[in-house]
């Protein structure tokens, strides 16, 4: 393990590290005004939904590293305590990233990096129309994490109107991850694309408790074909099929043609089975992969 | 739009929106322990950095919006103000899955989700040996944002100590995107993961400051074939070449075919170009592009 005290390397060492562990971070693209009513716009990743009950996002406009100053929509914030953070999607992520270019004050970066500015419902500063869901924001709390380079500043933000695109909605009025095509930031120049090949799905854990792994019969556990993922999955059944049921499912000759190549018992079958069970576990048949494994304990 | 009121709306659908809207979100893989030293392991995806400087990674686990009630993560933080964050790769995405379930206090996540608990160094909870980067942190603040089901609570804890696999690491000691495979929460049961086609790199803005898109020439800012984030692009640049230099890239013979084919004006030559410098901005040829383009006006 490579071992990090913060307090021994320089802050943009320590920066770089914690944006590439700290990853994918979804983007606010924060649209503000100063009290003279002149439009701001900036993306940032240190952001995130934090509660639902009151509705609450949280952003951090830091202090410049190299300079130390303070940005443009903290100063904004401070001013008129309202935003709206707009979603990116893959669309606009190089409009989006022009914004975060540091213009003077005064300089509307909807005009500079061509956004369209549309009036927001509830506060003073604009939605960006090509967004696909911009929440319209009052700001509740700052703090003020620190005062030199690199220090971050906690916007707690609560969310009083959410629009959203009809293009990215599903048939079930629900928000379909691949319609919506948001982007994220990593370390470095790289960003993530969130759909197609991306995206999968893990079922939930269950509201009945699954039995966890260390209920899994050793020779299972131990696996040398099995990984964490897959005895993940087996650990997330409530319980495991009956003597009764694996006995029915032998019985059913759905593993004859395993019996008669590699015999009724030994390494060879155990191998060829618990590649099986892997397969069955990677199409999402948890039941079935649990009577192969069970098949040769009985 | 689709226009949404959280004071109008239930909270598991204001939740349901929250969830697909704002994402992909980063998870919190967070091991705690109580005062007996029973230990405790959780995913949060109310979670991010904030700072570098003090390093601050803030994260919510929230009241069950079922039965109002905290989660384990919180009442022993409350207890001991202490956690590790451990990053979730996709290899362990099914155990980590398997962590959430809602075992009885005193029941121990790394054995019920097959993972090996490793001392800290800085903080009494463990880390997980197979998450690749570990953040140790002491809690310095607990914000509750609310008190009924749902409400989340803001975790601010202070990174002490960061490991990090070297599996992880490029061969600068920088941490590589593909390698860490970091995965992501977005709504319903949907993650997302981090590698292979789903990365791509944005150039940073220019330390001097892009034109802007509201520099670009009328006849080619509204282009029927050039999409915003080629525009985006376009206005990224410090300065478009000169009127010699577009000269010498025609005198260059680069683009006599389309002048052969087209003619040397029209909206035939016109398109073409458009879609030639679209073709160069997405393989990052940007002053190329621009050459192309402004080849018409000369």
């Amino acid at each position: 393990m490579l071992t990090i005290n913060p307090k021994k390397v320089s802050i943009p060492v320590l920066h770089s590290y914690l944006l590439g562990a700290v990853a994918p971070r979804p983007i606010a693209f924060a649209s503000t005004i100063d009290k003279e009513g002149n439009p701001n716009l900036a993306p940032f990743s240190f952001f995130n939904v934090f509660s639902a009950n009151p509705p609450i996002a949280v952003f951090s406009p830091a202090r410049s590293g190299r300079t130390g100053q303070t940005k443009h929509t903290y100063d904004n914030i401070k001013e008129i305590p309202e935003v709206v953070i707009n979603m990116v999607n893959y669309d606009m992520v190089q409009q989006t990233s022009l914004a975060s270019t540091e213009y003077p004050k005064g300089v509307n970066e909807f005009t500079k990096a061509g956004f369209t500015p549309l009036e927001s419902e509830m506060v003073k500063p604009f939605r960006v129309k090509e967004s696909p869901a911009q929440l319209e924001c009052k700001v509740k709390q700052v703090i003020e994490l620190g005062e030199n380079g690199g220090a971050g500043n906690l916007i707690i933000c609560e969310i009083v109107l959410m629009h959203i695109s009809e293009k990215v909605l599903d048939a079930n009025k629900q928000i379909d991850p691949n319609k919506i095509d948001l982007v994220a930031r990593l370390g470095g120049n790289w960003y993530s694309r969130t759909n197609g090949n991306a995206l999968f799905e893990v079922a939930k854990p269950l509201m009945n408790l699954g039995i966890g792994i260390d209920q899994i019969p050793a020779y299972i556990r131990n696996s040398n074909v099995l990984t964490g993922n897959n005895l993940g999955q087996l650990g997330n059944v409530e319980k495991v099929p009956t003597t009764i049921e694996v006995a029915t499912f032998k019985n059913s000759g759905a593993i004859n043609e395993a019996f008669e190549i590699f015999g009724k018992k030994g390494s060879k079958l155990e191998d060829h089975l618990h590649h099986l069970a892997k397969g069955l576990l990677e199409n999402g048949k948890v039941e079935e992969a649990w009577k192969v494994l069970l098949s040769i304990g009985n």
